[in-house]
């Protein structure tokens, strides 16, 4: 049985995820279904790319991925249905596959319209979802491509001591999750002392806790979050509104000299 | 496998969600159970008909729609199961019908209320539909009656050159969709030039986008969306909160005198 | 075929949400899986103890419910898994299975938690859940304990001729739901009369409605819900906001000396 998810910025009340889940029953009444979310922020194809970038490693492979966020399509902005890691991913070329899956696809589609149908994204999508379930092959449902739109994520700057990195999500606890890896901050690191910035100096912390509850509750601490990335966080919650942290606030890690 | 779907004004907060879905899975556990919207407006029925009416058409036929928006019965509102189009609907005669269904009802059944066991609306549908799911006939689960309330949707008004309709529904894209369909404009227009007013004369466009990019970004456009509708929108959003539209706010299109 | 259900405070937009759905699936597919609510608000564990304790007995027996609300275990909050009432619970011993369950539960397991691996509560209880789904053994998943953290809920007092309980939940048409059960209140109203006093005396009401209709739109009433507890309500709406209710406010209920 195939595993079809949802991803939108229709924030649970438009009547259009009711008519894609609809489609999708009415062309393959057999699928598991699962909302991944509908409260992406309107437009916000960074978020829905963290967020499915984060979620989707955990399905089973060949789960297929219907992205409903910025769908406009154009000739420059197609329909794709993207094969990579081996999962399936349907969305608009409007920068998002880059940001989910880098340069990890194996096969690109660029999808048939039938121009005399103008058929919207969420019909394409549930229909080329379910014909992939019902087993056809990508090169039935459009045209193979090279590649996809780019949006190159901000990434960490290394300067001397100093790597710098920045917001790149705020989770529903209000926690800071930037784009510091752990992986690069150990490399960075080599067992150094070294003090981390947050917002230029006013917020200063020394070491990496291993939990929230290490620090006493309204405490400010940071730790490497579940998929890996370093997270500024308060214990029990509220750190980018006390510490008025955005997406793109900047953090800052001197390393000691030695 | 039977569909049911859920539409409720709950918020996603309440625990009736988990008890209406607790109750269908021990009564019918090989159903499919979908989620529409738990986030109509409180009491809402009109946007509630609304979501429901664009979404149902989409499900395959004979899916059973639960309708939680209003639900307290009286003897002047009874809980009804009405069968139209194919599908099954669930709810409290408080005009709900009428706004998704106007009236293309096959059968009107008032569901039998067990008078000792004072039952909640949740109890009684979710009992109804897997009822239904499991092949009872609608005869067998109340008294077949002749009608259910009208409720009469605002209609566009025509007089002269003028077509004046209503904004009725804001989508999360702050996109405001009207009354007017594409059919009707059709028929008035006959190929004449128009002008359409938004805010009385406050803003005016004079033709019909196919796509929201045909504009550039920020500026007003008007469409026909994806079931027929007119809608006044913005390129990248924000139409109804910037040109302070809100449902009932009037339309106005004028055609040339030719 | 088993069922789980979620509950979490993750506001259906964090990441979290569509990862714990993929490890399900992947670790046991043909799971029916169940929305209860990702709306708790944040580490809120007595609101999502409600919404869980009114939502769970509408499921079958043995329905695997995952709690995913003020996770963060620690030596002396250990993992749980919980058998009450014919169902499982898995949470964070942070209080909420005696705010769920009070003493009914059948026995405890405190969840084996892979050191080496620093495993998050999503991956240990997504794994855990599809393990008993496949038939596994409590005794198999951990270590069996005698007692959970004791929360005591806060309780109606009664003194003389008066009842006083608190408002415990404020549901989405902001009735306020209190603790005082209808078992109780008849059972020390012995057939006499009574005024509820709502925001000390601002406001009364000396009867209790069947039905919101009962009164006039717009009126203060108070019944007993669906799951037997006195509620303050207005029809059509508000009653919280408009009386200044919250969690915690004080009702009172004189009976008559006779």
């Amino acid at each position: 049985m195939s595993i079809i998810t949802l991803t939108s910025d229709w924030n649970n009340c438009d009547f259009y995820v009711g008519a894609v889940k609809g489609l999708i029953l009415r062309n393959c009444p057999d699928i598991t279904m699962v909302d991944i979310s509908h409260s992406i922020t309107t437009f916000n194809v960074g978020q829905a790319a963290f967020v499915l970038r984060n979620a989707y490693p955990n399905f089973p492979k060949d789960t297929i991925h219907i992205i409903l966020v910025n769908t406009e399509s154009s000739p420059v902005r197609p329909f794709l249905l993207v094969r990579a890691d081996n999962h399936y991913f349907i969305g608009t070329d409007n920068g998002i596959f880059s940001l989910i899956l880098g340069d990890k696809h194996e096969k690109i589609v660029q999808l048939k319209v039938d121009e005399q149908k103008n058929s919207t994204a969420i019909e394409l999508f549930s229909s080329v979802a379910c014909k992939l379930a019902n087993g056809a092959k990508m090169d039935e449902l459009g045209k193979v491509v090279d590649s996809y739109i780019q949006r190159i994520p901000l990434r960490p700057t290394i300067e001397n001591l100093t790597l710098t990195g920045s917001v790149i999500y705020i989770d529903s606890f209000q926690n800071a999750i930037t784009n510091i890896t752990k992986d690069l901050f150990e490399r960075i690191r080599q067992n150094r002392n070294f003090e981390i910035f947050i917002q230029s100096k006013h917020y200063k912390v020394t070491r990496i806790s291993n939990f929230y509850h290490e620090v006493p509750v309204g405490e400010l601490l940071v730790l490497f979050n579940s998929v890996g990335l370093l997270e500024v966080a308060i214990n029990n919650g509220n750190a980018a509104r006390l510490l008025n942290l955005d997406v793109n606030s900047a953090i800052r890690v001197e390393f000691e000299n030695n």
